[in-house]
């Protein structure tokens, strides 16, 4: 089997994003792969979501929270593409909420998500989808 | 019929890239959008052009030269998403060289595409696309 060796540290954490998320491994890509002031920055302001989260401490909370409360079917992550210290992906994700105002209501939401490494880490993700 | 309303300049701005690169107004685009000082950032360095091209009058003159040496048989541009001052959108293009190495080979290529927005005019787009 042929592969393709990741360039720059940009593609090897591009791709290991891809594995980690594309298994579900939401967690475990946030602890691995983020800088400790790794900033969430949401096209806009949710029930319970801030635009943006600024700190590994706050991202993994919030993380908690959403595997507490949310029940996922499945999801995927489209292949990354690089462009010096910054890569975007595609993110599915079919998912429920079991709290809230919407609770029990199947959602499929994709969306664009940017990604800025800097010394091997995240220190940015900028998420992209419709807010109209 | 019901239109949204643009809410913000970064919204004006990415539906009016849009209207125009959908229908192959790209010179119109660049004189209309971009500010003086913008900047075209390439995933890497092509034949021809640099990765980074800097101020209008030099995308101008790319994109004259774009236009003068590929056949453009079609394209189309996704809905932009937008995030404070960014947007993405997608882009694909169904064109063939006229000139040089690769004249007469027809391709359709596809890439994301960041824009960053400041007072109401494009500073930088930045183009996302397989490298390898």
């Amino acid at each position: 089997m042929e592969t393709t060796l990741p360039q720059t540290e940009t593609h090897r954490v591009a791709s290991r994003l891809q594995e980690l998320c594309s298994t579900g491994r939401y967690m475990e890509a946030l602890t691995e792969l983020y800088g400790d002031d790794a900033v969430h920055v949401e096209a806009m302001e949710m029930p319970g979501t801030p635009r943006i989260t600024k700190g590994k401490p706050a991202l993994v909370k919030a993380a908690e929270q959403f595997a507490k409360t949310t029940k996922v079917y499945g999801g995927s992550v489209g292949t990354p593409l690089v462009n010096g210290d910054q890569f975007v992906c595609s993110m599915t994700i079919d998912c429920e909420h079991t709290e809230g105002p919407m609770a029990g209501k199947r959602m499929e939401m994709t969306e664009q998500c940017l990604y800025t490494v800097r010394q091997g880490k995240i220190v940015e993700a900028k998420f992209f989808y419709p807010t109209c």
